[in-house]
């Protein structure tokens, strides 16, 4: 342990309720709270930078916050009062880390195959819609998932807890749609749009070259810019009385027919 | 208007608060509580028995509130103070139902096709999952829901606004996991159960005859004895660091290539 804190009052945790609370502190700093062992752990095997790490000793083990010292990590016991004051959830594990924030740019994304397969959420509004697609992302494990909104907010605590923690292992890019699509175009990726217009049942179509499949929101779908850009637009045909599927679910099936004609592979 | 309530201390206010708050309250007088222009005509397209109507009039006209009287529904105005104290939601419109509840029992099923395509929910412990589970079955327009737990509570406002109103849309049978097999053996359904132990992939497998997908919770998956009476384990291959998924996602994507191999008809 480096530093021991007791005081919900300490300027240190100040910043830290900040960080926890409110997306533009988040953006300002670079940095964002996560907490839970699970969590922490799938940071540091996605590669993320762990700044400090903050622990209730009756619920995590000194010894075992004192271990990530080896990762040049600084280590701080905290009293439960300052825990409750960081803790975003009921149920947690006495672990709190603030973290370096990824960059998430288009030009850093690398693709292990030829033909990669790629998930595009325009505009997500949902914390809990942007985590049921990155667990579908992992589970898919697409090549990677472009947010094209460049000002989601990915670390929030919600898309963390939703997202199990694939906001961690899946390989995310943030941008404006027009920047998206540029990307897109330039890497010769077929793209399909979810969207009703001049749409063909997204079963009959060949997701087995470099793909892109994009989903809207549930309110408003698509925007116009995507519609131009689209390759070709897919339907989930439905059959039902309220035909309304939830946008995570409809990009689990479309996903998933491309998965299911690359054989899995 | 047969009446007018402005005291939340009316008896029936008192009585629509427990309807509205207590699961038990709805099982024992077979009646629960709707909100919203939307649900209220699915619930009644959907065969459902209104006793009772309450409307707020400066959100709900009069004259609207006063037609549904030709569905012999009992109209009652109600004031502000009354509505909040009923009203579940904030962006509501302004007028609430007490609706007489189905039955649900496997024996009141009643299939179209020669090759019915079920969708059985072991268990499911969120409101929201059961919402999204009922969603997507409207979507695929399943020829019926089988929930595998007797003691759902199908009314609970939670599922009502996160099926989108698809709880009044869908066939719904509630039986223990028992009666639900005995009743899928004796119609001679072919049982995929979706679960990781001797499983094939999902889309290795034949849907087109009489089947049933069967999902369990996502904290414990399906219990022993739907693995003993499956008649195919089916997995969807996973490939990520996490390889977890929502429930909803999950069923979404058996469901839609039981579809597929239907041609969607």
């Amino acid at each position: 342990m480096d530093k021991q804190i007791t005081s919900v009052n300490n300027p240190l945790i100040k910043r830290l309720v900040q960080l926890k609370s409110k997306s533009r502190e988040r953006r300002d700093s670079g940095l964002f709270l996560l907490e839970g062992k699970r969590e922490l752990s799938l940071a540091i095997k996605g590669g993320y930078t762990v700044d400090t790490l903050l622990y209730f000793p009756e619920y995590f083990s000194a010894s075992e916050a004192n271990s990530m010292s080896r990762y040049n990590i600084e280590i701080i016991e905290i009293s439960k009062e300052v825990f409750q004051k960081l803790a975003h959830r009921d149920t947690t594990e006495g672990v709190i880390a603030v973290v370096k924030s990824k960059h998430h740019s288009l030009e850093d994304l690398k693709f292990k195959k030829k033909n990669p397969l790629l998930l595009v959420a325009e505009a997500p509004e949902k914390p809990g819609n942007i985590g049921a697609l990155l667990r579908t992302a992992d589970a898919a494990n697409v090549d990677a998932v472009i947010i094209a909104n460049p000002k989601s907010d990915l670390y929030n605590a919600n898309i963390i807890r939703s997202s199990v923690g694939c906001v961690f292992t899946t390989e995310i890019a943030m941008a404006s749609s027009q920047e998206a699509i540029t990307f897109l175009k330039t890497y010769n990726f077929n793209i399909f749009c979810a969207t009703l217009q001049d749409a063909k049942n997204y079963n009959e179509q060949d997701y087995t070259l470099p793909s892109a499949i994009v989903v809207g929101t549930e309110a408003t779908g698509l925007t116009q810019v995507w519609r131009e850009a689209s390759t070709q637009n897919v339907i989930i045909p439905m059959q039902g009385v309220i035909d309304s599927m939830n946008v995570s679910v409809a990009a689990g099936i479309l996903v998933f027919e491309a998965k299911r004609q690359r054989n899995f592979e």
